[in-house]
């Protein structure tokens, strides 16, 4: 596990995190929002624009060539990152939910009523909605699969749904941006592929902190973003086994994804390129692969390790906090841990915590059927660190929530 | 217009333009592609990343906060460039294909047989493509406006078509990325309102060189890319008029585009944000801001009377080399000029040229109908200067590519 002067040298690698807000030093946890960026990461994208930028795929000069190479580079730093079989299977997308978004508009074309898409009850809008209006749109049926009490997903429930023979697709979260709740991708994987459904992860939560092997868990489809494993915004990834990304037909045109165009009509390019209509967000990816290379040079292991103690610490320090109700208890939970005080409104919490110079979120997490239907809670307080927080961090964090949650208790 | 002495000054603010290739100092003419990135821009990247990183429009911290007001104020800075009537008209996208195919989708649900969606025959794959597939799903039909010879939009032609009462849409480039073709937009917009037509104008190429002023158009949708005008790749806009944006459901979902969102049924948000699903590319939006700050600073006339004169030069220069022909004579040309020579292949061109450190393009620039259809020509050069470019850059390039066309005579 990362040490304490471990996270210090860290630290040096992100300049944001030194800097005084309220006169307070910083105290950065809305990592499950967004992570900060490395120097490393930065430099690149300014080296990109001071030595090789050009556009990608269209031209012989060596400019192009140079960002090309960059771009192509980067879908493979991805696909080892991954683990994926080949770099065809590695679709560059501005996000995780235009991955999600782009999926559902393909998948729709095969469904037809009497299909169903089923969803879990943690995800996040992202996750839900383009599959719930997919459905809408063609008549196919829209499944939630419930979560027992703990806040897992009930894979009881899953099986009784699957087994109805015409479930074409599930859409789970990796790890909850609410509940923390990590998923048994493997296991769900192949309870899914036992009655013939096909699984798509939102991976957006669980790339930094848990090891993804999209062919060891044998999932089929994967997306995530750059801005949440220390990339820059405006990048993200849509992994699909090949097979799969072969058999759908692109929903967005334009560019290098064309093969023959006339004004007739238009014959499209091999997977991955037919889903990358426009100029791909070159300096993005290669921004990326940048951010992937700093955090196996810090350690997947040890960020993993690092990052589920400090969960595990803010678990417990919220637990002492009287009044303080946290959401569900899965059996494991990564990444962030989301509160509520009786009485008071998360808003207020969070402001005055960042009165204290620490940043943490408030809302409803853009999961409002899981706060609004399954707990009742339609806003919370949301703690999410990362491996560069420190322990000291959390603990200062803690002490503050409890002085805050005391002052707004006192005036109220 | 800038003179010698300003052009060099500018140049220091592209670190780029400042190396060898090949052992000969680089002269990028390949600004139709992608232009090159002031230090301004790449500044305002790494000092977000330092200082005010955090997602937007999520939180109620301090850095959520400043982050907010950058996308915000970026988006401010884009509807004063191109003078809308609102920010509620600016969507944020990532990069003008982007931009089409998500009005495409949207436009395609008020799309049925019988309707038109006209596109002119200088469309790039990318204002092209998304209509022509989106006729094909809806069964409207989708009709080419024809050019004239020396390649501006047939005009006449147009108009018997609108007279027809049924076109829908008309998708049409601002300036060609090939031919360089300045169309007359606000004669269009006004010939396409009078028949009950909506315009799209692709702006792609022309929000550097051109004044774009929305509301002066009267232009209904207007389509651009941050990369084409000094900014960062993965950030581009659809700007549409408030009542017809307003008229439009989303094609894509999540994040925080929704009102209320129930398992059964979800409700969306106001413009712009109903069309901005997941996290915004924020950081690309501020950059494209202070890239736009930047333009304004070097001066939009100053930038537009240069790059006009720097057009014709290289026209000019290449009527002089024997055997070239150069495509298309069109009243106005900005941007860019494109050629052939006689029996050579376009990629041989720009490889030997590219030896001699000159960046220029070469292929089917992405609009292979115009060049098969129209000009019987799938292939070709294309030279396309921007304001960083000197007049002495140009002269080398024309004695390069003439240089070059001889030797491979000789050679074949």
């Amino acid at each position: 596990m990362l040490d304490d002067k471990a996270v210090r040298a860290i630290r040096e690698d992100f300049p944001i995190l030194d800097q005084q807000l309220h006169g307070k030093p910083l105290v950065y946890l809305d990592n499950a929002a967004t992570t900060q960026v490395p120097r490393c990461v930065v430099e690149e994208i300014a080296r990109h624009y001071a030595t090789d930028n050009a556009n990608v795929h269209r031209s012989v000069h060596t400019l192009s060539s140079r960002s090309t190479k960059g771009l192509e580079n980067a879908r493979e730093t991805v696909r080892r990152y991954i683990g994926a079989a080949s770099t065809r299977e590695i679709v560059f997308t501005s996000g995780t939910t235009a991955s999600i978004n782009l999926l559902a508009s393909m998948w729709a074309a095969r469904l037809r009523p009497g299909d169903v898409v089923a969803v879990s009850a943690l995800e996040h809008h992202s996750s839900l909605v383009p599959w719930q209006q997919a459905c809408a749109r063609t008549g196919a049926s829209f499944e939630v699969v419930p979560l027992d009490a703990k806040g897992d997903v009930d894979l009881a429930a899953l099986e009784k749904l699957l087994a109805r023979g015409n479930v074409s697709l599930l859409s789970i979260a990796h790890a909850s941006n609410v509940l923390g709740t990590v998923s048994p991708i493997k296991e769900i994987c192949n309870l899914c592929h036992r009655y013939g459904t096909v699984v798509s992860v939102d991976a957006a939560q669980s790339t930094r902190h848990e090891t993804i092997d999209v062919c060891e868990l044998d999932c089929d489809f994967v997306s995530f973003s750059g801005h949440k494993m220390c990339g820059p915004t405006g990048i993200g990834v849509l992994y699909g086994k090949a097979e799969l990304l072969e058999s759908l037909g692109p929903v967005m045109f334009g560019g290098e994804m064309v093969d023959k165009v006339r004004f007739g009509e238009s014959t499209f390019e091999d997977i991955p390129i037919r889903f990358e209509p426009g100029t791909p967000n070159y300096v993005g990816a290669i921004a990326l692969a940048r951010a992937i290379d700093y955090l196996e040079d810090v350690g997947r292991e040890s960020i993993s390790v690092y990052e589920h103690f400090l969960v595990g610490e803010v678990e417990k320090g919220l637990k002492e906090i009287e009044g303080v109700r946290i959401l569900g208890a899965p059996v494991m939970r990564a990444g962030c841990v989301s509160f509520s005080a009786e009485g008071l409104h998360p808003f207020d919490i969070a402001s005055f915590v960042d009165k204290k110079g620490v940043a943490i979120r408030s809302g409803n997490q853009c999961a409002q059927p899981l706060l609004n239907e399954v707990y009742d809670d339609g806003s919370i307080c949301r703690i999410s660190p990362a491996f560069y927080n420190t322990q000291g961090e959390i603990e200062e964090c803690l002490a503050i929530v409890d002085e805050v949650i005391g002052f707004l208790r006192r005036i109220g």
